[in-house]
Order: C-alpha cells, then structure tokens, then sequence
C-alpha cells in the first residue's frame, strides 16, 4: 500500500479519551476509530491485523479438527428461556425487539444457539465428537466501556463447542483445545500463560483462562518461569491417542500457574525461586468443561450406543479476538510505539524513501514494493525523514527499509529490525530475502 | 474433509417451508439453517461458499484501489439524524436502545459512517480520490422474510463508497467501480447483466443494478445477447486514464440491457433480433453516483485547491454476497442438486469410496484426499453407492472422483465433471491434474 493515498492517518499527539497504552497506540497508529461508546472501526491496517490474528486461530482450530461455521449476531430469545439463561443473562444483554414485537438479542456467545443446531444434525452417538467454532462479532452492553477495544462492546470473538460421548471423551477434547491454544498463541507472538480458574459448580480442573502478560493487566499472576520456555509448535502429541494427550496436559500442568484468585503459597514454595514469575496478565482466552449443562436444559439428545437418549458432554473455548490486538500491543510497545509480532503485522516491511522526487531513490523503492505489494508498505509521501521515521517507529511494522540518495548512488539500502533496533546496509537485491519477503 | 466427520447434513426431502430452488437446495444440501426467521447459520460448506465469494469480490475492490476497513454492526443514532435519514428510513430499520437508553440501529447501510470516518481522517483534496469499503453484516427488518437468505434479514454485503474532488474525478470511480463488477461476476462463473437503473434526482446514466439471470428472477429483464460474450477478465483499460475508462464505459453500455422498469422498445428495436434476450434476473449488486448528499448534509468536506471547503462527490457500490450464494445456484443448478462453479464450489471434487472396507479402495482414496484435505470432500460414510452419488450431485462439487473395487485394482477410478456430466477413466496417479486440484 502507498502511504500517500491509503487510509492509514496517524496522530502525533496523544488522544486525551485514551487512558491505557494500546488504546493511545491503536488511535495513534491509525488501527480504529470510535463510532460510539465501546464500539469501533477498523481502518485498513486495523483489519489486516484483526485478520490475521482470526486466521492463525482458525489454523490451529482446524488442525485439531473443529469445523468452521457461521453463526448470526441476532439471535431469538425463545432459544435463551429454554436454557434458562434469557433471564439470568442481566444488563449486558443487548435486548432487540423487532417490527413484529419479537424479541432478539445480541449475541453475547452462543452456547444456546450451537446446541440446538447440534441437535438439528447430529442423531447418533457414532457422529461424536463433533468441535464446531466460528469467528463471528458479538456484542455485551458494558456499563462502562473503556480502554479501547480492551474492554469493547462490540467485539470480535472465536467461540468452539465439543460435543462428546462422555466425559472421558471430553477430557480428550478439552486437552486438545488446549494443545491448540498453547499453539496459537506461540504463532501470534504472545507470552500467554494458562491459569487454572473457577469451574464452579462442576468441578475438576477444567476449566483454564489465559493470560497474556503485559504490565497493565488486570490481574496478578505467579507462574513458573520453564513455561515460558516450551516450545508447543514442535511438541510431539498424538491427538487421536488419550495416553498422548493425557502425557501432554500433565508435563502442561506440571508448570505453576495462577491468578492472584487461586494463588497457592503452599505449591509457590515448590517452584525453584530463580524460576518465580509475578506480574500481570490480560485474559485473552478462557476454556472450559461443563458437561451436560445445555444439552440436558435444552433437551439435546443423540441415540445412544444401547439405543437410549445419550446427553452429550459439552465445553465452550473462547479466544477474544479484538481483545488480543490491544493485548498483544500491551505486551509488545517501547517508546515509539507499537512493535508487530512479524506473524500479526499488518505489513510484513515499510519502505521509507528518504528523497521522494531523486530518480534513483524512487526506482529503488519502486522496484522494492513492486515484489509484494500487498504485504509492504511505502512511505511515499513528501514527509521530513523525522515524520517518517517516527510513524514508521509508531507503526511498528517489523522492518523498516530505508532508501536515501547517498545509498542509492551505489544501490545500498538500510535495513532496521523494530523489535531490536539492529540496522544494516546491504545491497537492494539482498533487502527481499533479509526480510522474508516475496518471491 | 471427512464426510463421516464433518457437520454437512444433507436431507433427502425437500423441506416444506422452502418455496424456492435455491432455499430447498441450501437446505438439503447442509449449507444454512435458519435459526430466527430470516435469521441463518451457515454451517460449514455454506460458510466456504460465503468465504469464497467474498474473496473473488475483495480481490477485484483491490485492484482498482478501494480500501478494506470493518465498521461494526450497530451504529449510533446521531449519525442518521445528521443526515436526516434516521425518520425516513422506516421500520426496515432495526432500532435499539442500550442499557443508557440511548438509540443504536443495526446497520442497514453505511454511508452515514463512512463519510464520518472520511471527514474524521482526510483534510485535503490532494488525498482523493478515496475507495472505501467492508464486507460486514446488515440487518433490514423485512416485514416477510422468505426465499432463504435471498431476502432474509440478517445479510452480508460488501459496500464501497467513492470521494472524489469533482464529478469528472467520480465518475472515473464510477467506471473503475463497473469495471471491478464486471470482473467479479465473471470470476464467480455467473452471467450479472448490468441495467440502467433509476438515478432519482441527480439523474445522469449514473446507476446500475447488476442482475444475475435466472428464471425466478423478480425482475424481467432486455438485454443484447452480446455482452454474454464479452470477456472482461482480458479487457484492456487503463484505470488511471480517464480516456481508457471512457472508452470501456462507451464500449459496455453499447448493449442494450434494461430491466421492464426501465425498458425502452425503441432502444430494444435497434438490437439485431437474433441477439435479443428476454428473461428475469435476480438483482446481486448495485452501484450508484449520488453526488454531495451525504458530504453537504453532515457538512463534510476538505480543504480545496483555493483552501476553500470542498464537499467530495460520491458514489455507493454494493454486492450481495450472502444473497449472491442463492443467485449463484438459481443460475446453475438441475433436477439433482447444485451445480457449483469451480471457484465458489466449497469443495474442489468429492472423493467417493464405494466399497469402505476394502484396501485397495481405502487406500486410494485416503492417497487422493492426503493431496488436498482442504479441497477435497471424503466420503467415506458406510452408505450405499446411491446414497452417496445423489449426495454428490446434491452437493453440486465441481468434481467426482468415484473409486470402486473393479477399477482400485488395476489402479484405475472414474472421474465425473458435474456441470457436463462427462465421466472418463485414468490412471489415479492423473486424477489430481485433471481436476486441477494438489501440488
């Protein structure tokens, strides 16, 4: 994209509405805009890495098996009273009435909705497990929306359910999901630690949130500092084979870590102290085991393997989406501004021309963003270099290739890494492939 | 995807409360199911269908230099009594009140936000032009939804709008915006006439409605047989030269083509007969110039070349995407089922395994599916070869690839085209480049 005629406007002073980090560097760096309170629009940059982020959850979601579907953001409240929930749900459900006095709602999450188009489909115990999962918008009146899309009401959201034959079963899915999340949130370039939280009634220790550390989080947390070591992309499970999954979850959970909540000073002494980790953590997922809560509720049977009604056991698996790209900011900013895990950036290199209007430095860059023009973005407008630098810097893409009329005469670039500041001259056939970038 | 696994439930009756092809096909097919009236989920395949489209749709919006950006569903009151349309909509509108009290509306449409946006983010003329455009959820409360999500009331939409600094500057929009049209209905293998269509006040040949022919169209429909035969996809035009723009515009609206709103027997009498075409057309996309409404009501401009405010002129640009799945398969559809162009189709081919069970059999298919698992549908249900050939037809895959034990053993299996119903053998280590699917 050019930067001259693309719809990427930064700010150079700070917003006075915007009280946390990500809030001022997602108004700054031109991501979002307000529309009204807590709700948000995405400039072009903002949606690349809103996409992005969706499109390694989904790759993960996939490869454990979940499917993919669309549910609506409306949703009948018939289906609310039969969970018992259309009531209890309070003030954060956003009630619709429409032209026909039928009341819809907004919805919030959809353990209703899936559960009856499961029982729609699925008939026999045979077809179990099933993981469905969508990225779809979603809506909770927050009384006081604030911090950005942090605490959001209009916000984008993964939600997957499992389905399985027992509990034994739903422990193999529950394992797997968090096989999948340990994962994807390694691809997006996050520290996010999960932490036992409250089951509730239920029970057992399934349910986890997870956290991605940054400073401003709204929770403390004590965890072993070897989990963040682990590398979960290269750990070797079988998801087909419970030994395998169940050997996984425990090396998992052999890690301390947890919420300032459910902190445990007896099990904190056991973690070798040069191992100790307390800081603060955003919630940027949640996962969870409940069992036959909605499919008994709402009456949702498969046949069963001796021919009765079979109540399958269900979890819910959320991973907040809007949410992740101010968390990941939090996580990951210096001085200047934003600094894009490579995975989540919304262009993979900017390419600064120092002298737009020099022959030699406009072929250059020219040539450059002719490779890849849709991962790279060129700085092509008549700024000062200091502009540039600084809204490149508060853009934070991962590289920044800079072309001046001194380097050009004898066809050298400089190339500056964001996350370390390193910067290099090489010739420009070198500058792609340093990168990573195109062909 | 597996069949046995996968979440694609298919109906062998037609379902009573469909009264149109492409509703009982979506249906009985396992790509929708509707969960409010009006309401849909898309289940897996529709959702690829959906995601399909939507991308040939965003590819083309690039190409010509529109921007993506996501604006949020629900929208502030306050925007819409700025420009007077907030009483004038009508109940089609979904008005809500949050938990303030305070108006929201779900999005019908979005040129109040846009040009909001707009004003917020660009000052000067020298930024313009400016193509802006979302694929997101509306909502039109229609007072009888029905046909499926050919009127339902919770759609998507992709919905472009144009600024520029003068009418010559918008009308180029205008054209590279037809032209991207044109492109894009090609791409999705559906013949989408574009009609001149009321332009209201500004007047001007200014407004198009694009319909996809099919003979449950609501719209009837003239039009020169010719322009069926244009290729667009290799059309020449210069999209940065007013020239080249002009000429193409000149060259397409030299054929006839008008809906009976519109049509005009003396026109229709200069099309030589063999070329003249009567039919119905379902109306997928629209694009209209509609000027400084929008920009002078809510006082939006820029600064202009003599510093004095300039009010951009505009145009708004829309295409169906979820209506368009139904279009697509009113189209293209026969006694069995859908008939998928290739590059919509959710799935490349099925691989159909009529003896489960059996080695040879198993082990070829299991190789051809191991190809592409995410182009390829597996049936390996334990059902008859009927059962699964009138799903595949039903299903409307581009591609059968049918493998029985007779064929396995000499490693030979049956490929059958679905639009042309052509079937020949090859050798399995063939199938792959002959329905273009694999490494």
């Amino acid at each position: 994209m050019r930067l001259s005629r693309s719809f990427l406007p930064t700010l150079k002073e700070n917003p006075a509405e915007a009280q946390i980090t990500s809030h001022r560097l997602m108004l700054r760096a031109g991501l979002i805009r307000q529309t009204s309170a807590g709700i948000y629009a995405w400039l072009p940059a903002g949606l690349k890495v809103l996409r992005n982020i969706a499109n390694i959850v989904r790759a993960e979601q996939d490869a454990i098996g979940a499917q993919e579907m669309l549910m609506p953001t409306l949703q009948s409240s018939e289906l609310w009273k039969r969970s018992g929930r259309y009531d209890a749900y309070g003030p954060e459900m956003l009630r619709i009435r429409d032209r026909h006095e039928r009341d819809l709602l907004y919805g919030p999450t959809n353990e209703e909705m899936v559960t009856d188009l499961f029982g729609q489909v699925v008939k026999s115990y045979r077809e179990l497990p099933q993981v469905l999962y969508h990225v779809q918008w979603k809506f909770r009146d927050e009384v006081r929306p604030r911090f950005g899309v942090m605490r959001g009401r209009e916000f984008y959201m993964k939600d997957a359910y499992s389905f399985d034959v027992d509990y034994d079963a739903a422990v193999d899915s529950y394992r797997r999901m968090m096989l999948a999340y340990l994962r994807t949130f390694q691809r997006l370039g996050v520290k996010a630690i999960p932490m036992v939280a409250d089951t509730g009634p239920i029970g057992g220790e399934l349910s986890h949130e997870f956290l991605v550390l940054a400073p401003t989080g709204e929770s403390g947390v004590f965890f072993d500092g070897a989990f963040e070591e682990q590398d979960w992309l290269s750990e070797a499970v079988d998801i087909s084979d419970r030994e395998s999954l169940a050997k996984f979850f425990a090396r998992m959970t052999s890690f301390y870590a947890a919420t300032d909540e459910k902190h445990d000073e007896a099990q904190w002494a056991k973690v070798p102290p040069e191992r100790r980790r307390e800081g603060r953590g955003i919630e940027v997922g949640h996962i969870f085991h409940f069992g036959r809560k909605y499919t008994e509720s709402m009456d949702i049977s498969v046949s069963g393997p001796d021919g009765a009604p079979l109540y399958p056991e269900m979890g819910s698996y959320g991973i907040g989406v809007s949410r992740l790209v101010a968390a990941i900011i939090e996580a990951s900013h210096d001085e200047q501004g934003i600094i894009w895990p490579q995975s989540v950036a919304p262009f993979a290199a900017v390419i600064i021309n120092l002298k737009n209007g020099d022959a030699q430095c406009d072929e250059i860059c020219e040539r450059l963003y002719a490779a890849a023009p849709e991962h790279l973005l060129y700085d092509d407008r008549g700024e000062r270099a200091g502009v540039k630098f600084a809204d490149a810097d508060l853009m934070g893409h991962p590289w920044q290739v800079i072309v001046g009329p001194r380097g050009a005469k004898a066809g050298i670039v400089e190339v500056k890494n964001r996350a370390s500041g390193e910067r290099s001259e090489m010739p420009v056939d070198a500058v792609l492939a340093h990168i990573g970038v195109g062909a």
